[in-house]
């Protein structure tokens, strides 16, 4: 079966899927995207993402390409023409093709493109596992806040991350203390037992899984606080981990090569994991 | 007549010109670029672009799509096939086609965009014509010595100057020092006489016409400091301008809408300019 994505209006084989070489996208990196996950046939928070792309389309003026209500409906079939069960749905865009000029175009085309791939199920179990980070300093803009794809920074972090053995890199601003990660929110429990993630601002993204994470841990009761930790509190941490659409809950078990704890994936970071895992299922009853 | 673009390995009529959708370029500005001026059907400074060039790609470990030595070819066929005299060669090389992940792929097949652009011939009295210039704040990521096509703040911040009426927006860093335009170098001959750019570091980009002028002032015996000035100095400077492939050196006649001296574009500006249109016809005596 051939995968199929969806540009500018057109669903097309993912092999010649293609866009113009004057997409600001491509000369600029003007335009931003989310990635949602695909669980069980269902597209999870899907609301919230929609939220999210709205602000950043706003943040940057760029025009929608289609009314926010079909973007939806074009997601599921891109999703269903992929016959995806459980994977990702991946939508970018960018202010549209346009004569190479930094200034915004006169007359914004935005262009819109849209694909699916299958992931493995979600597997409490696999998803349990332990991971490593390494910290990095922070190198990135000053609008992180903002979806864009202007990731190159990013992809140069996680890189560093892959050579190092690890599976994700968190970065360190100029006061030491860590914003998130290349690709997740950045968590710890503190030696004080208190749960902490980075306070929302332009520092960091506020994904989706983190707002999901912290109303979580709002109905267990839990103790817990938006604001900046640093290095050593990381490394002196009870539990860390880290969140994202594709990585749910995921432990990390190491920091820079040492022990988190015992070096054992944290019981709180399994408890947010299934809990995550039935927040997921409540959507497919949702739905059904 | 249509113009040609070319496009790993192929030249094709530019509205047909198009690139992977997961091409890395796209989906995470992981790229650089050069613009190289076209004067009187000349290349200029080739050899000043291919070394920038080679230090990007190095950089940012991507692999040449083409043997360096092909590529001024390419770039003079692509001027040739779009019948430019006057005008820009734009080169583009992403780390190419891969299935969406931040870290680098196994196997880069880097790809190669080159397009040619039609401008108005070098007329120095056009040319002298001041310009105004607006203060922003220095948002972008710390590694602005790489020319890479991760420009959404640039596009951003030139957005702001347009909207303001003005030509550029010159980035001011948490020291309250100019480090550069959205697409230029910024100078000034301060209140003492002493010529001044910003040194090179991982501020700013080290312009192909920044080097250039430099050289021109000290063949000229001028005083000169490659060292950061503030926004009041630019504010009280005797001269103002910027350089750019495609701005030349480009007189500044007001900051943040007040004017820089008297208010008209400077000697110094002039007699740069004028000097740079020798060292460009220079090159069109040695090809010949």
């Amino acid at each position: 079966m051939s995968r199929i994505a969806y540009v500018n209006g057109c669903y097309v084989p993912h092999n010649n899927a293609a866009v113009h070489i004057e997409d600001r996208g491509y000369q600029f990196s003007d335009g931003v995207y989310e990635v949602i996950a695909v669980h069980k046939g269902v597209l999870i928070d899907e609301a919230g993402h929609m939220v999210r792309l709205e602000r950043s389309l706003r943040e940057l003026e760029i025009a929608w390409p289609v009314a926010p209500r079909a973007l939806g409906g074009i997601m599921r079939q891109v999703a269903r023409r992929n016959h995806i069960h459980d994977g990702i749905v991946y939508l970018q865009i960018t202010r549209g093709v346009a004569p190479r000029n930094h200034a915004f175009p006169d007359h914004q085309n935005s262009a819109l493109v849209i694909t699916a791939r299958r992931g493995a199920p979600f597997d409490p179990e696999q998803a349990r596992r332990g991971v490593d980070v390494i910290t990095i300093p922070e190198i990135r803009w000053r609008r992180r806040d903002i979806k864009t794809i202007s990731l190159l920074p990013n992809c140069l972090g996680k890189q560093q991350a892959v050579r190092a053995g690890a599976y994700e890199a968190w970065f360190v601003d100029d006061q030491g203390l860590i914003t998130e990660g290349t690709s997740s929110n950045a968590w710890i429990v503190g030696a004080d037992g208190v749960l902490r993630t980075r306070h929302v601002g332009n520092q960091i993204l506020n994904g989706i899984t983190r707002i999901s994470v912290l109303k979580i841990a709002a109905d267990l009761g839990l103790e817990f606080a938006e604001e900046a930790f640093s290095v050593p509190a990381a490394k002196a941490a009870r539990e860390a981990f880290v969140t994202s659409t594709t990585s749910f809950v995921k432990a990390v078990v190491k920091i820079d090569g040492g022990a988190v704890a015992d070096g054992k994936p944290g019981e709180l970071a399994a408890t947010l994991l299934d809990r995550y895992g039935q927040h997921m299922n409540r959507q497919l009853a949702d739905v059904q």
